[in-house]
């Protein structure tokens, strides 16, 4: 029989970011697609001896059981003190939800808010799966021009008035794809704005603790003075992505209707995942570990942007992150990285083509997005070389054909 | 501010059995709301045993890093051979998709076929949550008639032609909220019924393992010739709902499609759950766990169906399960359930109201969902004495208004 299914599904197709994951297994390819944190951080040793803790102690039962969809309280009441990091300092723990990941805090959101053919603004290029997401909700999304300090504030004005947006999605903190951070004074503007207008900002921050320079900036959410402001973080880079597990921060409204939303998706996280994540932070593990984990991160993109800078074409220039996984790059030439990808993973090299960030594709043609986290130096040296002699050659016939 | 909530939202308010386990933490609460499984009979030792392992052993950085959308290749290798316990006898790794919970299962199927007022068919009463989920994706639900057998198959197909549903969700061994078992020809007949009207039928499993009397019946999908039924089940009942964790299998494009809706909602579910199931199924724990915990539940169903039978009032009728978790009752009398449970509950008896079962609420007026797996026998008679006498005065209260 044939499957009808629904509208949303057209011209859905699988992420680019999980299909490489199936590279991944082999071993020769040398990968700046994904977005792993280093294998050689994750914290196997602490996990191991919470783990003990739970199960033999008396989360025993508690642990196997039915939990509540909100999370556990304790883990709640940690988050509160948790997100004080960012500048959100008067969050309670009705104000949180924990997540499975920060992908469902996307998710949740886009389902409480946005009906069929609602609009949605994005910094134009801005993460992959928002985009998915955004297509399941039949969202039309719109880019907002940015600059290296964050979004262009007029056009973030004349965007909200031409489209009448229902959200704001943005990555403030060492966005993805392109590493860049907003200044303090962009995240208070963008904050005032919405609010007058009752724009809601779904703040993503996936990578906001891994800085390896520069200065930190407090959360947008820290500027919200109307509650449209619903912040997501994940522990996935600074713990363990396999856990599934972060948490959103908003008005108590709002996050009750985040809450009825998750109980119809997947009743609540993984309990497993939650207990590890509040005895990590009960015990203050994850500061100094991300601690230890920063020299290396910050020698895998200085590795990177030392190879850049040595083997690439002329043509190509690159942001320089203070923090993140991420370097985005763009060829002033007539190349479109996504078709020359698979010759790129014949050499033994992945990378994400831009096209994949921009709501119109065709606008990330000459973009890629350089993952330098999950590599050693020397790997990351040979992938970005191999990268460069293909460019090369590509841009040379580029221009012999004209 | 005002917050503009998706259209999806309206009407939508948290699930009767999720707000009903915040009761729980009151411990003089005897509850016969939820659906949970026995707490003495959560496999602590053995998850335990099975997390040293993995995380002393090669799993360690595996299960903290990410994994494919998919799930583990080695537990969905295992859950092709688990689905042949359902007659499920030809399935294979590609026609497998890991889920967090039964509840993601409904959900994703939803996501992929349903638009905005599109119609779904469930067996009438159905699982509150399906109504609920089917809320978020604005489809019409409409009930089609149950028999002690399974569904009205006459009533089926004119519901079909009537209102040309794209899913029939049901629930065939030990039906929530009956407890009913649908038979082997009642299940061929659905099978070749949607076929011929290109209906998808969603089969959710999660009592199933959990029989106490009565002959196994093969799942509906065993049925199916034309790939039209998707089968899920959960380890929820029979190892642990806290894992979050249960299995999809349909035909390899509709699997495709539900991966691609995962991708969006939680990317994967949690490794941990995932290997705990794994190796739980590798290690054979599974069988002989459920074998041991059978007794424990007969003896609960039998000591619910005593007590109701002695304390009662005549005007009470109720389904004899075979297996799962729940006993369905009807009052032949002027009573509504949903108005007398505050009162039941300040008399610390919890049960739910039938309306959460009915597409048309009001149909459930006269109808209580009692559960039997979670209270240990003492208890479960005086609860059950307790409501008797509640609904004694309330019927007599009913009578002498007239």
């Amino acid at each position: 029989m044939t499957f009808n299914y629904s509208d949303r599904m057209n011209g859905l197709d699988g992420s680019a970011t999980r299909e490489i994951f199936k590279l991944l297994s082999r071993p020769e390819i040398i990968s700046f697609a994904g977005g792993l944190p280093a294998n050689e951080y994750l914290p196997v040793k602490e996990v191991n001896e919470i783990l003990d803790e739970i199960l033999s102690g008396g989360f025993a039962a508690k642990s196997l059981q039915y939990g509540s969809t909100e999370g556990f309280p304790a883990l709640r009441e940690i988050l509160t003190d948790y997100v004080k990091h960012v500048g959100i300092n008067d969050a309670k723990v009705e104000n949180t939800l924990v997540i499975s990941g920060g992908q469902q805090g996307i998710d949740l959101t886009l389902k409480a808010f946005i009906n069929k053919g609602d609009a949605v603004l994005v910094e134009n290029p801005t993460y992959l799966a928002f985009l998915q997401i955004a297509k399941t909700y039949e969202a039309k999304v719109y880019g907002v021009k940015a600059e290296s300090y964050g979004l262009n504030i007029e056009d973030l004005e004349a965007k909200i008035k031409a489209h009448k947006p229902k959200v704001l999605y943005c990555v403030p903190t060492f966005s993805n794809p392109t590493g860049k951070t907003y200044s303090a004074e962009n995240r208070r503007k963008i904050a005032e704005i919405t609010a007058k207008y009752g724009v809601m900002v779904l703040e993503d921050d996936p990578y906001g603790k891994l800085r390896f320079s520069g200065e930190p900036v407090p959360s947008l959410k820290s500027f919200d003075k109307a509650g449209n402001v619903i912040y997501i973080t994940s522990f996935s880079k600074i713990l363990s992505p396999g856990m599934r597990t972060g948490v959103a921060v908003g008005n108590k409204e709002v996050i009750r209707k985040l809450t009825i939303c998750k109980q119809g998706t997947d009743l609540h996280t993984a309990n497993l995942s939650q207990l590890i994540a509040q005895k990590y932070l009960e015990k203050g593990y994850l500061f100094p570990n991300i601690e230890k984990s920063l020299p290396l991160y910050r020698t895998r993109r200085d590795c990177m942007l030392a190879a850049l800078d040595k083997y690439m074409p002329k043509e190509f220039t690159h942001t320089v992150p203070d923090g993140g996984l991420f370097i985005w790059g763009e060829f002033d030439a007539d190349v479109v990285t996504k078709d020359i990808l698979p010759e790129a993973i014949e050499r033994d090299v992945a990378y994400i083509q831009g096209n994949e960030f921009y709501a119109v594709p065709q606008e990330g043609n000459r973009f890629i997005r350089l993952n330098f986290s999950n590599e050693s130096p020397e790997r990351i040296d040979k992938g970005v070389k191999a990268l460069a002699e293909l460019y090369k050659e590509k841009i040379s016939q580029a221009k012999s054909k004209k």
